[in-house]
């Protein structure tokens, strides 16, 4: 079976959960009624299926070649694939129309982008970090540069990429050495080497627009003297046509990498390069970090992605593949065994995978839904609860969903048995796919360390604070509801398990830094598994609502017992979370280096 | 860093946490005492470390390479290192001294093949699978076949496979069809198609001797009609010389796997070759589990190997690596940054893995005790003992072992960041080739199911009643001691969280099988874990003798640390266990399997 995308199930979110109707105030959500939204993401679910997903699997077998002309050949079927991508215009789909986007809500471009990301998530990539170009340089560039710049990445005409991490510096970026010479045109002259630039070379867009941080010439030292520089290829024509070469930008390798082959990972050395300062000087760092907030969602959102899709292909296998006989007796007599989907095991794994899944997307899909409010909203107490919300959610998002991602892609692997670790099988490319998303854009622990770090303390806590607040009213409007006593007396727990965390972070964290440090995982957890608890208990109240009111269809009953599995046998890992973080820094510390 | 066997961490547990000294009135043991196995291991360690560590990270690159004529090439380097492995006579170590072998303690085979698997897990399955063989055919072989191939197979000059599998059927063997006509000179001609043959071909041995299950003509369908067959590569002489080429013996083709690339994973055609029935016709599936039983030990332990090696790539990288500052102020104040070993959350990820690692080693080397014990012991009880422990572990080491395995490879790799995704750095092979461990030798979830519906209800339970029994015995004898205090106490706890879980079982599982499946792995994991609170409690006592008794090597004082980080920060996770365990099955098989 190949990638069938779960429009029905996008739809029930957005439309059954979020009541998506009743942001029509909002612009760009008249233009799509739930009833275009419904068209978009079906064409959506076609292209991806159809074109992104038949080259998932060649993508990860022949990967990227670089060759000593410093070019990059993406594998068979990508470069058809990319501009059949830009000609359907799904790059373009939440960009601004003064910039030839389509304007529509960032929330529908999240479902569209979970499906372009499971059906490919090394393709996805390309537009991915292109729309993140994008964002930062409508944050912070001139009229000039967006006018130039901003039409051509919104439609991935032309590519985008991040330029941040050296071989010295990663998580670290006020190690960073690339260095910028002021002109006397105004330009500057770039010179420094960077590594893991996703998407730095290729052959599928007419132009490659890196932005590059770099220090420009006597700036001070650490994070406060670095600048985001706009650095082409190809030095654009004030017309948006493409010009001469940039001479001094050069993909200088690829890195061999486990998974996302289909994805070029380039060494770019950049050798007195023209850029073109975006934003104020020194002030690169605020203006990569537009860049970086959202490509966090998007990363939770690839976490998410490609378990979905693995999910499917063990779903699949356990429908079809014959073994063993059922605890309870033959279910299939006639046959030479059962179906392994029998098997209470095989289930745990599938159920497990199932309930994050379905309650991850109402997860991710409300965050989706919170940038468009927090942009959007007319009021100015809805947009800073928006942003209050993304704040505070954005790490979880990321480093949650990659964690589950990693751990239902390797269930699913696991349901395959001894097929799912050959490559014959695709669970492999899956769990090999997925496993970046556990390290890029911050590794899941510098997540955790912004969550208690920054998040949780800033404005005194306001957003938890609000957090807990929504989550109690939520209890009490719900309470007397017989229908959903499990899931309200669920909530309830793991707020108060949430809550005594926060206390104890307040408590403790201040007195010694590293007690949350050594906490901030286990809280990060602890913050995504209330919040999940919410998002399960908001699903059952839409199903009860839909089975009120006569609608017979089992998706509604099976939502149902699909969030009681969560309640019962997801939820109590909150207590252990909640556990470890008392315990403090004590232990996580006392060893000497090396005794390691 | 390249991987350092840990020698001194093996002879600490087998010295003073199990007090091997104890054990000279069993056969071998006598030949080795504890100084005689530090200089056999010390001699190991330095064979794994220069000879088989250094090939490890091309075998992964090269793989091993399948030709048309059926032959198999293995990585540069792999044929020295097999050689220079049987001329120095490792294989052989606990082998009978009747055929060849050393006859020296299992526990001490165990702790070799520790080093061997650590430093190249690929590799060491030949010989692994070898040892498999030469198990089998001791236990099930006439004295002729044991004469003929005992000694070869204990030396590894020839090489043994275990073919189990075809396509339509893996854990569920019922389903072979492999077929075996008996000919006139009482030999068989074997014909079907086996697949994930491991070692089934290569050129590193004189001859390669497969284990065949096979039906016999006219036998009864399923299990109970089943067969074991010698099916040497080449005939042997009477002599032990290498005759012609068994002609319908060939390799087809190998999988392309995800990991593991240096071991041949091979598919197997027998079109009328000529094998020898071992044992009695239909009973060939008792004797392959000879060799299941001894090689599930064996991967729990690959499991834990793969996690040790990765571990210490972590470890160096994280007291290499210059990245960021501590929370509490510069570690490193003249460089450029502080090593990230200063962050809580990377230490979190590195006590979890030495804690894990460190408990896990002494409760492997405990059941490769139990191994000799149970062969060996002068004393029936003493024998039945370590049988019960045996038949209760065996499944427990498996699954936890190799779960923790992939869960520790997987932090190395986050420890390392974004290197950790680029195959310059070891992370990826490692936790590529530790994913089989999951899966093969009995999924995982097979050895929970095993577990719980085999060898908790064995006997009436004795075994665990036993295990549970000497918990008690323990914490009775050590209450008393002030600096065993949290380490009792952690015991007690999980102790009891486990007796509730085998409590719960009794009542539900009998009356519906699917509760004991639906909770089969949280079980298995409660098992673990109260297993290991109860080595680290005897570590931890070990420790506490020395440190009273004047030994000032931080060794010990890092033990109780490090055990105390398990009690605080690991074992809280028995609790989530049995809370879902106590959920029983409703949930899980709920949905009908369309709905997935």
């Amino acid at each position: 079976m190949t990638y069938q995308a779960p429009v029905r199930d996008q739809l029930f979110v957005l439309r059954e959960v979020l009541g998506i109707e009743h942001y029509a105030n909002l612009p760009g959500f008249a233009d799509a009624p739930i009833d275009v939204m419904e068209q978009i993401l079906t064409e959506g679910a076609k292209f991806c299926e159809e074109v992104l997903a038949p080259i998932n699997h060649n993508g990860d077998k022949e990967g990227c070649i670089w060759s000593p002309d410093n070019t990059v050949t993406t594998p068979t079927g990508f470069k058809a694939a990319y501009k059949a991508m830009v000609e359907a215009g799904w790059p373009a789909l939440g960009a601004d129309p003064a910039f030839g986007g389509q304007g529509l809500p960032r929330v529908l471009n999240l479902a569209y982008s979970e499906m372009s990301s499971s059906a490919n998530m090394a393709f996805s990539m390309y537009p991915g970090l292109t729309h993140g170009a994008y964002s930062a340089i409508l944050a912070g560039g001139s009229d000039e540069q967006k006018q130039l710049y901003l039409p051509k990445l919104a439609s991935a005409q032309w590519g985008g990429t991040m330029n941040l991490t050296e071989p010295q510096c990663g998580t670290d970026l006020g190690l960073l050495r690339t260095k910028a010479v002021p002109q006397a045109d105004g330009t500057y002259r770039i010179s420094g080497q960077k590594i893991w630039i996703s998407g730095g070379e290729h052959d599928m867009a007419e132009n490659i627009v890196h932005l590059v941080l770099a220090r420009i010439e006597g700036a001070p030292a650490g994070v406060h003297g670095i600048s985001l520089f706009i650095v082409p290829k190809f030095l654009p024509g004030p017309d948006g046509s493409v010009g001469p070469r940039n001479e001094g930008v050069k993909c200088v390798g690829l890195e061999e990498k486990m998974g996302i082959h289909g994805n070029a990972t380039c060494v770019m050395s950049y050798e007195e390069a023209k850029g073109w300062l975006i934003g104020e000087a020194n002030s690169g760092l605020k203006l990569m970090f537009v860049m970086m907030n959202e490509a966090r969602l998007g990363v939770g959102l690839q976490g998410l992605s490609q378990a979905e899709a693995a999910y499917q292909a063990a779903c699949a296998f356990a429908r079809e593949r014959l073994q063993g006989r059922a605890l309870t007796g033959p279910k299939n007599p006639d046959g030479p065994a059962d179906p392994i989907i029998v098997h209470p095991d095989v289930r745990r794994m599938l159920m497990d995978s199932k309930a994050l899944l379905e309650g991850g997307r109402a997860f991710l899909l409300w965050a989706g839904l919170q940038g468009d409010l927090l942009h959007e909203a007319p009021d100015e107490a809805q947009r800073q609860k928006a942003s209050d919300y993304m704040g505070l959610m954005t790490p979880v998002l990321k480093a949650y969903f990659t964690d589950k991602g990693l751990k239902i892609c390797s269930d699913a692997m696991q349901v395959h048995g001894g097929s799912g670790f050959t490559e014959h099988f695709p669970a492999s490319q899956y769990l090999r796919d997925v496993r970046i998303s556990l390290i890029y854009e911050g590794a899941n622990g510098i997540q955790a360390l912004d969550l208690v770090g920054r998040k949780l303390p800033a404005k005194g806590g306001r957003a938890m604070m609000g957090f807990l607040a929504d989550l109690d009213a939520f209890a009490a409007e719900n309470e007397a509801d017989a229908g959903l006593t499990p899931f309200v007396d669920g909530l309830k727990t793991v707020k108060a398990q949430l809550q005594e965390g926060v206390m104890w972070l307040m408590q403790n964290g201040l007195a010694n830094p590293d007690n949350a440090g050594a906490g901030s995982t286990d809280f990060l957890h602890l913050t995504a598994l209330t919040g999940l608890a919410w998002f399960w208990a908001q699903i059952a109240k839409a199903a009860n609502a839909r089975i009120a009111a006569g609608d017979t269809d089992p998706f509604y009953a099976n939502k149902l017992v699909t969030g009681r599995y969560f309640v019962e046998r997801i939820l109590p890992e909150a207590g252990a979370h909640l556990a470890k973080l008392k315990t403090g820094a004590e232990l996580v510390m006392a060893l000497p280096a090396e005794a390691f």
